[in-house]
């Protein structure tokens, strides 16, 4: 059995990530979860190593500086990142890890790893994206329209993407997401040994 | 709307891959199909342009020399081939192209065109290899041992391709194939005009 796939999602607010994502893991019961370490503190019932690995500033740091945090961010005075070794013993493991990254988390992760599978998720329209994000019923006006903009800096990044789905519906942008993970396990490099025992026979 | 895929799916004699291309077709009705040129005579009922484009040596010859022809065997004497305008008219149309080639022609024709998406179909052992080329109830013993030793050399051009797809039954090969077919439309070359599209809004 060779290594799982390591898939990251990314795409700008509103686009539906959360949604099309726990619709692959139905799809895909096998596949692995990351969860990102916080320097935050828990709240309420939160546990380490179910919602989020916490950590101090300082345990943060040190993890960066040992390379164990493969992207990081800052938000809100707290770090949020994603460690190396429960990502390196899923993979290893031959279990494929989904994760749900921001695109300069992706763009970091597929510098350090050339092997990650990075996924865009575009909305079909700016009009679908702004209707998704005022129907959400949490933001003001002027937060949507700082979404949208964020959100055009962001779709200027797809380029820098291995794939490109629009999700024009959930099932839709779920189904391309699972073929490709299907056709990346297809690829040669991922199959040599396969290629490799058949000539040892 | 983009190009349509161009798709080569080779393998070893025996392997399976006429009834796994059969499949591929009822499963996406509207693929197009590329149909040859020969050197050869019309059998019976054969027309041109439905079984094979039928043409004189001189005219291969001369369509060789024009560019015309994307890749070619030559087999008991006669020349066989695959012309280049027909393809071209169905992939720029949108359609997708599936050809099945032997291993050198899709080595060509990738080597042609780089964005020819090329697919090895490989037996799950030699074993059963062995088989299904018994199984045919064609070929004698000899034959089944040339065809076995053929393989292997072939077998070994697998890493040129882009995908090794294992046929363990027609169902997963051709799922697995069109899955391939589905992440190869993602890919953010073929959906470059979409992103464009919707930053040009």
């Amino acid at each position: 059995m060779g290594n799982g796939l390591i898939v990251s999602i990314s795409g700008p607010s509103g686009v539906g990530k959360g949604t099309v994502i726990e619709r692959l893991r139905e799809m895909l019961p096998d596949s692995g979860r990351s969860i990102s370490a916080t320097s935050r503190a828990p709240r309420g019932e939160e546990k380490d190593g179910v919602e989020y690995y916490f950590r101090t500033r300082e345990e943060f740091e040190k993890m960066i500086a040992d390379g164990e945090i493969v992207e990081y961010d800052q938000y809100v005075g707290n770090y949020y990142g994603t460690p190396l070794t429960p990502l390196l013993t899923m993979s290893q493991g031959g279990q494929d890890v989904l994760l749900d990254l921001t695109v300069p988390g992706s763009l970091a992760l597929k510098e350090k790893f050339d092997e990650t599978v990075t996924i865009f998720l575009l909305p079909p329209s700016f009009e679908e994206l702004r209707n998704r994000l005022v129907g959400r019923g949490t933001e003001t006006e002027d937060l949507v329209e700082k979404r949208l903009s964020e959100a055009r800096g962001e779709i200027e990044k797809a380029p820098k993407f291995d794939y490109v789905v629009t999700n024009r519906s959930v099932e839709q942008a779920a189904d391309e997401i699972a073929a490709i993970m299907l056709a990346e396990h297809c690829r040669y490099q991922r199959r040599s040994v396969e290629v490799d025992t058949l000539l040892a026979e």
